[in-house]
């Protein structure tokens, strides 16, 4: 039996008036849902706690049954991770930015123009360094986003970032958050780290190039969620489940990759709106032959989310339903179990994350059918799983699948 | 936006078969709470958790999020905190109650005849008072009550009351609960000071008139309720809102004191079935104009219940509710969130609080409306909300004020 686990980022949100008071989900058409729910297990998802507004990350670890509260430092070794460094148990890996910076000291575009080339090579310049004795790791993700890696001996993760998340101000300085000499010595290392930084940026010779085509060079860089790469337990071990991570956003291979699944990555999977849902549920589909656990995760959904655009998030939503056909039960080969929700609510109205619940359905071949016919907020409120938390699902999921750990005799 | 949180309490009940079966919140006729029940979020609350029945003090704290099993050590802080004693942190605290006992030592009535007044002078002969070192301060609150506060070193809350609880007996001994000098020592103070109260209070000049006038005269105090006055989280700092209490009866009146809250005082407001409600809600508009969040607790829900009158229970429900009128969507000028919900169930039939969870309800202009057309505990059930703790509730209300503090990134 296998499991296939499909994740939409935000998918959770409020009535939209211009939707008849409907959420993107339930104005979407989305008949292999609705089919999945109406032969399944439908109920409401607290991924963290009730009244919790979780962060992707947060969010995540929570699903594959990873408590945050114990094992969250940061998001930057998740990023770290996503973009390919080997993060080592005790590194500090923060997210980092290229940047434009002017002479003057100030930022002009926190994205460098959403630098899309050179930035491996850039990087690259960056090889050997070293800091009082702390090693220095660049390594360069998609557009602007690159990761960062302090390693050495007396480092901590209290330190603030230097990005200002507005432009036309200047970088903040890295200060320690707590009195420990740890925090001290890694705000002075990323202090000296970002001027030299920024002098072999400036004479880069892409950086040269970008300013000759009118390009904003990307001569510096934000730096920002610090967290010291903590220790998490192994997915695959934990469950017995030869697992699959199919997602494009870095986050999300970086989570998978810390615990220990397989990274099935394809440049048709951009992380965003623009992602090839075919390609990613086609791989999905092939997956499932090789593995027993595959997690899909489609990004599109909180992007749009997080700009309030409803109409392109239902639209987004009834493209990623068109896709699951693959799975429905008469068209799939073999026994599977599919789980399907979101990580978190990011309602248009509001732009961002909030804590509502999202609705979730479970179905198996033999599972508690429920009187649900459709997935969406509203209707998940009738179903068998009631309110359940992140950390119940995969519980649940291997119950389905009848991989039942007996706890006593 | 802003919050207001009504709490009725002892609010929840059980079906009255007079009543056909409905509870007294559902036989009333709340057109109000059901309007706001239909543009809302329905739920059933358990305050402490599903078969823990709270009382008024553990409930209360369990509401604003913190944790009775962690902070609670006994009503008396609270008591003395809403009386309007500035309780420090390691105090022990008490209940008291003006009492009258014969000559024979035998107590012939627990509340002095519930004497009105006088008690405030009577207090006032203990200016001053210490036993073996320890600091004696005992403040009058409304009729018979009072707090006693025992602050110095070496004391411990844990002791027995001298309060037989029922007339025609003689008081009890206080004794330790525990083989500590402390408690040994506390339990000493507290028999040591009744004694010379016996005396003080017999000979007081009120008293003297009042058996002249064939009133009893309030010559004894019972003391119970013991507890060491803990250090409680600041509320307002937490939750980063302007908060205003308003409350008649000095338990709720105190939790909002040593909670950081703002106290409006009011004498119209009585802490029983005589209060001005009309006042009550009035002086919620007004505050609601200078805070973020306004706590208004109504007690006659309680009392009647307490008293098995469930005629009159479903009829002060019906009072509080057209006092609500004001805070509809469309008489309410501003963006507000409502939570309307009881701190326990006591049913008519039971006379004392049970562990039935109390039906709850969220209104906010954008959230999530269920199918929930009416307020009471039977609708409850259907409701968006399903079943929560009294520990979630903050968050989710903070979550309707998109007062949003994300866990993660």
């Amino acid at each position: 039996m296998k499991l296939l686990f499909v994740v939409m980022d935000g998918l959770g949100d409020r009535p939209i008036s211009e939707f008849g008071g409907q959420t993107p989900l339930e104005y979407a058409k989305t008949p292999n849902m609705d089919k999945l729910a109406s032969l399944g297990m439908n109920g409401l998802l607290h991924v963290i706690a009730p009244g919790v507004t979780p962060g992707s990350d947060t969010a995540h670890l929570a699903l594959f049954g990873v408590d945050p509260y114990e094992y969250y430092t940061g998001r930057g070794p998740f990023e770290a991770a996503g973009i390919g460094l080997v993060v080592k148990e005790g590194d500090i890996a923060f997210r980092t930015n290229f940047a434009t910076i002017n002479p003057e000291g100030v930022i002009t575009d926190r994205r460098a123009g959403r630098i899309r080339e050179g930035t491996d090579q850039l990087a690259k310049l960056f090889e050997g360094l070293e800091i009082d004795g702390i090693e220095i790791l660049l390594e360069a993700g998609t557009e602007h986003r690159a990761a960062l890696i302090l390693r050495g001996d007396g480092l901590s993760d209290q330190v603030s970032e230097n990005d200002p998340h507005v432009e036309r101000k200047e970088p903040l300085e890295f200060k320690p958050l707590d009195e420990s000499p740890e925090a001290e010595k890694t705000a002075r290392v990323l202090t000296s780290f970002v001027m030299k930084a920024r002098t072999i940026l400036n004479n880069a010779e892409i950086n040269k190039k970008r300013v000759e085509e009118d390009l904003l060079p990307a001569n510096y860089l934000l730096i920002r969620g610090a967290g010291k790469v903590p220790k998490l337990p192994n997915f695959e071990e934990e469950y017995c489940l030869e697992t699959a991570c199919i997602a494009g956003g870095g986050l999300y291979k970086g989570i998978g990759r810390m615990l220990g699944m397989h990274i099935i990555e394809d440049s048709r999977m951009s992380g965003g709106t623009t992602t090839d849902l075919s390609a990613k549920f086609e791989i999905t589909h092939n997956a499932l032959n090789d593995y027993d656990f595959v997690f899909t995760h489609v990004k599109g959904t909180d992007n749009y989310s997080h700009d309030g655009k409803y109409k392109e998030k239902s639209e987004f939503i009834e493209r990623v339903d068109k896709e699951l056909y693959r799975f429905l039960p008469e068209n799939y080969e073999g026994d599977l179990v599919i789980m399907i929700t979101g990580d978190h609510s990011t309602p248009c109205s509001f732009k961002d994350h909030s804590a509502d619940p999202v609705p979730i359905l479970i179905y198996s071949p033999d599972c508690r059918r429920d009187k649900v016919e459709k997935f969406g907020e509203s209707y998940a409120v009738d179903g068998s799983l009631g309110h359940i938390l992140g950390k119940h699902i995969m519980g649940i999921a291997l119950n389905e699948m009848r991989l039942v750990r007996k706890f006593g005799a």
